[in-house]
């Protein structure tokens, strides 16, 4: 079945997605006057519901039960809504794609237990797939997300650190969740064991990629772009891809690793200083170097798919990897 | 079977809460230096292990396996364990049991991400059990610790509140995981569907009474007993049952009426101010009239297990809804 909007897997999909956000905003209704409307505008902040959608396809290149789909990718969506939720109050963080954060609403107490209540809601929904092992997933993935943010926090302000740690802390923080979109979503397709395998590592290479574009674009695009403030990381000590390249290239105790090594400390956290920081770490190249690394995460991902056994699906996987890396063209 | 073991259930269940302890230990380790002590001090220092406990003696009551019911203990005992650690960030709370908290010792951050980690291992737990079912009032049992725990926030330091109110908070903060573990050991037992609920029943007026004695304590008892300051509830501005009670037989406006205003309010933290009012309602009889609700509520526990088939184990139930009001003699 060849059909012209297979080409673009957003419009295809929108249908399966409208689902998922109708079952989102069901799940969040809460009886407190005014929090729901704060949860609500949250869940409806979304982007591109990556995570759904990779869930959808997935179960979508085998035999699809469209229900419990569209119930676990509404699960997955709260998952990643709820550790935002809480990571924002770990980071303090004020803005989050341009808008006020609930902790410039709330107390911080309130925003903790709301986050927890989404975590709540979100395992409501992952249990009414009836599937223990996608509960089991689930489950193990929120314990992943929790080491990536918790390793990102122990390893903050060092910039001794290998590509080997950053990568455990991103497939952590961001890439778990992927891989266990994809390997949920195959499960309920009942895919074979060899493709639930293989639909889990392209969303692993996949949410690489994702997180490595996102640190590449936290030091190069400008704030009204970003939501949030230029090298937003760099303030955090938050030792991202493009710095330890960066890094790697500079000599010991030359200028410029004083002072990267200053705002990496938080020995300063003066605009001027990020900004040159910012701007050695711009001209030395090695954002197009992470860049690269972002592309070959996308492309691997597209080897795993191969076997795939609907070209139309495949087709959308496919699509899905390089808008990931595209965003940021 | 008549064993005099039977007669005490502390003494009886102590090798299947052993079972549970290792299965606890062994889910929280996790690969950072120095965290997993502080994890591991936190889960052995908690007390009598009652949630786990009506747990194991709910799946006994019926067919048991035993493995799933101790996976299925070790899951609730953590999930009252991260709930706490989120609790004592939610109050900023210095101590619990005498014990410093891990808000004392870890920056408030990386406290929100290790009750994560530790909702995250619970989940797993209760995965484990390979039973949609006990999943689904795992999740919806966080919802409702949450609901409670929300409700107690946003209800603070108000005077009107309703006993209805008030058992609605108790209910979702603590009665809720008594509820759900007897539900969930009697689903694992394989229990008929109306011992499942008549356990569900027996384990939310357990939990009834364990909280509304949590309340008494926390104004009769002194400092060194409780492990916090005596008045604790007063101070955080939260209402309980025999401040409810005190306050209904005051005048408006009377002295005494504004002095407790004051204090709930926030509008006095004085230590002095504090022991007056908790003076006042020591003096009123509230907390015998609140104990005396506690009784009542495990007397009518009891009603509840009439019809399970093992005497010895009934005896068992009926020792744990005693012993919890009895802690308090």
């Amino acid at each position: 079945m060849v059909d012209i909007r297979t080409r673009d897997v957003f419009t295809t999909m929108r249908p399966d997605l409208l689902l998922v956000q109708s079952r989102l905003e069901e799940a969040v209704w809460i009886d407190f006057p005014g929090v729901t409307d704060l949860v609500l505008d949250l869940v409806r902040a979304g982007g591109k519901r990556l995570r759904p959608l990779i869930l959808l396809l997935a179960g979508r290149a085998y035999r699809s039960d469209r229900d419990t789909l569209v119930t676990a990718g509404a699960g997955v969506e709260l998952l990643h809504t709820a550790s935002l939720v809480h990571d924002d109050t770990v980071d303090h963080a004020g803005t989050r794609r341009g808008r006020p954060t609930l902790n410039t609403i709330l107390p911080s107490g309130a925003v903790i237990l709301l986050g927890d209540f989404l975590f709540a809601q979100s395992a409501m929904l992952a249990a009414a797939t009836n599937s223990p092992r996608v509960v089991s997933i689930f489950a193990s993935t929120l314990a992943d997300i929790c080491d990536g943010q918790l390793r990102e926090m122990f390893f903050a302000r060092r910039l001794d650190q290998s590509r080997e740690e950053y990568e455990r802390r991103i497939f952590g923080k961001t890439a778990s969740l992927f891989a266990g979109s994809a390997e949920m979503g195959a499960i309920i397709g009942n895919a074979p064991e060899t493709a639930v395998q293989a639909l889990r590592q392209y969303g692993s290479d996949v949410g690489m990629a994702f997180q490595i574009v996102d640190d590449v674009l936290d030091l190069r695009e400008v704030e009204s772009q970003l939501g949030k403030p230029v090298g937003h990381d760099l303030i955090q000590g938050t030792v991202t891809l493009p710095t330890i390249i960066y890094a790697s290239g500079l000599t010991e105790s030359s200028e410029a690793a004083t002072r990267l090594e200053a705002v990496v400390s938080g020995e300063t956290d003066k605009s001027s200083d990020v900004d040159r920081v910012v701007k050695d770490i711009r001209d030395s190249g090695a954002l197009d170097a992470a860049m690269d690394e972002a592309i070959a995460f996308a492309a691997r991902s597209k080897t795993h798919i191969a076997a795939a056994p609907d070209p139309d699906v495949r087709e959308m996987l496919e699509q899905v990897a390089d808008a990931v890396w595209e965003r940021s063209a």
